[in-house]
């Protein structure tokens, strides 16, 4: 299974302009610069796409694992946050926050074992292994 | 510098729906599904999301090296696909072709050096160490 995306740049890297696009469209020649990057520019960056792409990759395989114990996710709200150190052009980490609504018959600790199997098993952050992420979760 | 995005699920993997949400309200509650993920449903997906993330660091990163080098980019194109084994829930690769219009003064094996070099530093793709990248380049 192939999902594509595309990136156009012209220009330089200060100066320069760029528009992203993905295959469903929902960004569809997004604007994105040096300053939506690096600074508090209008437009997307990589950063806050790499933090969607994950935050919901890992919230679908929280539903998952539930789904496979017989259980159904109510409201589960994942933020992504991820830090950028730009003086090293590196990602130091990525911090998932899972708030979920109690599930009747799921204990606290029984979803906590859920949460970082999702955490450890979802495809984006199995691509993602060299870099560290951690899980803070409210249950309940 | 931190970016954050948010993804919200309620229900049952294959009948339970999603949204995600960036920072910057370019993706806002957006759709994502099931059947967006794994077959041609309406919505957005964690894959193009990487995908999406990855053409616009690397095509930036080009720009940064060639304006680091004394010149200044025309037109950049990526498409990132990242390829995903469902059975396996495993991103088994991501590729990169990038096509450029010539720049006075940069021959195609400058160029290339310069796109490989963008490739393997940039920030998504040192977050994506794990994960096999490949690149194909058009030039001029």
């Amino acid at each position: 299974m192939k999902r594509t995306a595309n990136a156009h740049w012209n220009g330089n890297l200060q100066t320069g302009k760029g528009e992203i696009s993905t295959q469903s469209t929902v960004l569809n020649e997004t604007q994105y610069s040096f300053n939506s990057r690096f600074a508090e520019g209008v437009g997307t960056n990589p950063e806050e796409l790499l933090g969607a792409a994950h935050a919901g990759c890992f919230t679908m395989a929280v539903s998952a694992v539930l789904t496979q114990s017989g259980f159904v996710a109510n409201d589960l709200s994942t933020k992504a946050t991820v830090t950028l150190d730009p003086a090293a052009q590196q990602i130091t980490g990525i911090t998932l926050e899972l708030t979920a609504a109690a599930i009747d018959g799921v204990s606290e600790e029984q979803f906590t074992a859920i949460a970082n199997g999702a955490k450890e098993g979802c495809p984006i952050s199995k691509a993602l292994s060299a870099t560290p992420i951690s899980l803070k979760l409210i249950y309940g």
